[in-house]
């Protein structure tokens, strides 16, 4: 294909997600000496995969059930019913001042990041071209490979506060922030894709006033966040104030093959979401609306978040600590303090090779990570510390993580000896 | 949102593809005189939908099934395993010479046709443009709707193959076709969305021949198609070549809600495709994927196109032309001769309105149906014709056809007399 479209060559060339989502796709076999600790596959826990199963079993014997789930296109906007359940139980249980009017899904919170970066930024039909801004770097890789137009994020990196001897934590410095007239959308991820961090509610609150006040909406992406699935470890609240694009999704929940995100914004970005639906794929799928429905009116929802998600992630992120921390003991290794997510994220300061080639070597040996790097965008790229980190999952089963982060520590303990 | 982006603009304003999505959710209340007859939806068919909710009961008792299914992402490119399968099914029924390679899920048909306009025309890299060419217009609106860029489609009106008083039939305009180095792609639906029209293996060939000698892809939209759900009423082959892009979908087979589309092609688009899957919703869905492979494995698919999908829409077709035939006598209404798919494509030459005020005046009365003009791109927007026709679906209940038919003639017949 000679010569390439320029949408081709921005959207899809190079693609580090497309390299990622394909290792996700290499079903590691222990037994051959291999673990995937790369993608965001969340684990397969057992009460989840039970309620799924018994909803989508109920719903094969209602008549209005799977039937039309599978058999009925819904509209652009996504299948009401499921909106309009979500709109009550986001009112009575945050007072949110949203309706149905507020919310739209898509196919996965991509397909969202899709839309949104598109919308918002890029050229302009004015001759202008406008921004994303990412105010905390290192950021979700997949929002820079969601725009059409190239050269679209700006990006602030984090202010690194160092914990103890092997802890840290990322703020935002939020004094970089500079919003011109060329910005046109904020984003940032909360709990933080990748590093586990998790803003507060004053950092929040700072960057969304920050954000209204030059009336530039704020893409808050909560995939891993409140309301659900809520995988935080620390004490924040949900958040959503008007001018705020909240993109949730089912997928970090336990359901990614469902393709569902969801919009949650002033309806005339959703009415723009809609349409681009419609342009791209006619419409979200139905299956996972449906499910959802039915663990929402059965108040199954809020427990398995609260009961069975996120204590089961927080000790996976603990054992994962505990095993680097026990393993790298003596060398110059920091983790990220993990708040939420699925992520360990693993700053290792002086490493002879850089990340890249840590990622290469951790995969030959059998380990799948995501080299940091694909996560600072932007000017963020020339930061040396974007070369010094690894995105470590901590969601495969017990077995393959240990038997993974063993194997990862005893490579990594090997650079630097070798340095 | 002022400045409007160029993204938004050119894909999704105004969009017709939105506005019929949006009616088809609007669900008819015959009760209060009201018939859907505009949408794609396909019908609810009882032996497909027990096979269908017997796949998904299956796959919920077994443990890499359901589970598997919707509790984790696939690659890019879609399910491998459904993949497998499908290119075994059609190397072993076609002799096609196709494998794995040769096949990408996209969520949905018009998501396959998002990727493969934006992939193939507008803007290059080189500067120039290139565009994609309609052989055969009326032609499914969603192809305009699907490319980023401004002025892609070139189309050739169909020649009109007068039949009898009262019927027609659209033949490509062959000799009209030219090829320069500015066309990306050829594309055409088969049958027609919107005629119900179904280009003859011969006639197929030639345009195959033509895109081949140019080195051009030709995009063979089958969505209502053979291998599935082979909705076609005449004697015809299925088709597949090097350089052919044969897009399939299981929304017309009974399955719109899972949102499952799929690329034939070759391994160079194929790879494209899967690039941005990633970039624009990470993968597809896994739900459609493995009750597809299930009505694959245990040898059903076949028998459910052959012996109930086919005989089932080819009765409503000729209940829709008797009701027509019947309720219009003594008007000049020609029906497009219906060899497949899910439409009646009526031309009313000399109506005294054109199709968007009679879409409108159906609307009031209680009837959706879509106006003609949308299916008729570029050019063939100037043609007389284009004016005159509207795409009337059969795939409602037979109460709501037989009501909506009836009404419909009642509006018709009042414009033609007070005309």
């Amino acid at each position: 294909m000679e010569p390439i479209s320029l949408f081709f060559k921005h959207l899809a060339l190079p693609s580090p997600l497309c390299r990622l989502m394909e290792d996700l796709a290499d079903i590691p076999d222990l037994s051959r000496g291999q673990a995937m600790l790369g993608g965001g596959n969340p684990a397969h826990i057992p009460e989840v995969e039970a309620a799924v199963t018994k909803a989508v079993m109920d719903l094969a014997k209602d008549p209005s059930g799977l039937a039309r789930a599978i058999g009925d296109y819904d509209p652009p906007r996504g299948n009401i019913r499921f909106i309009e359940v979500l709109s009550e139980l986001l009112r009575r249980r945050y007072g949110w001042p949203i309706g149905p009017d507020n919310i739209a899904l898509t196919n996965g919170s991509q397909s969202a990041f899709f839309a949104l970066m598109n919308l918002l930024a890029g050229r302009m039909d004015d001759g202008t071209s406008r921004k994303v801004l990412l105010p905390l770097a290192p950021e979700y890789m997949g929002y820079m490979d969601a725009a059409v137009d190239p050269g679209v994020f700006v990006t602030i990196p984090a202010k690194i506060e160092l914990i103890g001897d092997h802890s840290f934590k990322y703020h935002p410095d939020l004094d970089a922030i500079r919003i011109g007239p060329d910005i046109g959308a904020i984003c940032v991820s909360r709990p933080s894709n990748p590093s586990g961090n998790v803003l507060s509610d004053s950092e929040l609150e700072r960057i969304w006033q920050l954000a209204a006040g030059h009336h530039v909406p704020l893409i808050l992406d909560c995939a891993y966040g409140p309301p659900f699935p809520d995988i935080v470890y620390t004490q924040v609240s949900a958040f959503w104030r008007p001018g705020t694009i909240l993109c949730l999704s089912l997928s970090k929940l336990g359901l990614p093959g469902v393709r569902t995100g969801i919009v949650i914004a002033d309806p005339v970005v959703i009415h723009a979401v809609a349409s681009i639906n419609a342009a791209t794929g006619l419409a979200p799928g139905g299956v996972g609306p449906a499910i959802m429905t039915r663990l929402i009116e059965e108040g199954r929802l809020e427990t398995l978040c609260q009961e069975v998600i996120r204590p089961f992630y927080s000790r996976r992120a603990q054992m994962a600590v505990q095993i680097l921390t026990d393993r790298l003991g003596g060398l110059p290794f920091r983790i990220h303090r993990p708040d939420g997510g699925f992520f360990i994220w693993l700053w290792l300061e002086g490493l002879p090779v850089g990340c890249l080639d840590l990622y290469e070597r951790l995969k030959a040996a059998g380990v799948v990570v995501v080299p940091g790097r694909h996560f600072f965008i932007g000017s963020a790229r020339d930061w040396p510390h974007a070369d010094q980190c690894i995105r470590i999952s901590y969601t495969t089963d017990q077995a393959h993580l240990e038997f993974g982060l063993d194997r990862l520590c005893t490579v990594i303990r090997q650079l630097y000896q070798a340095g």
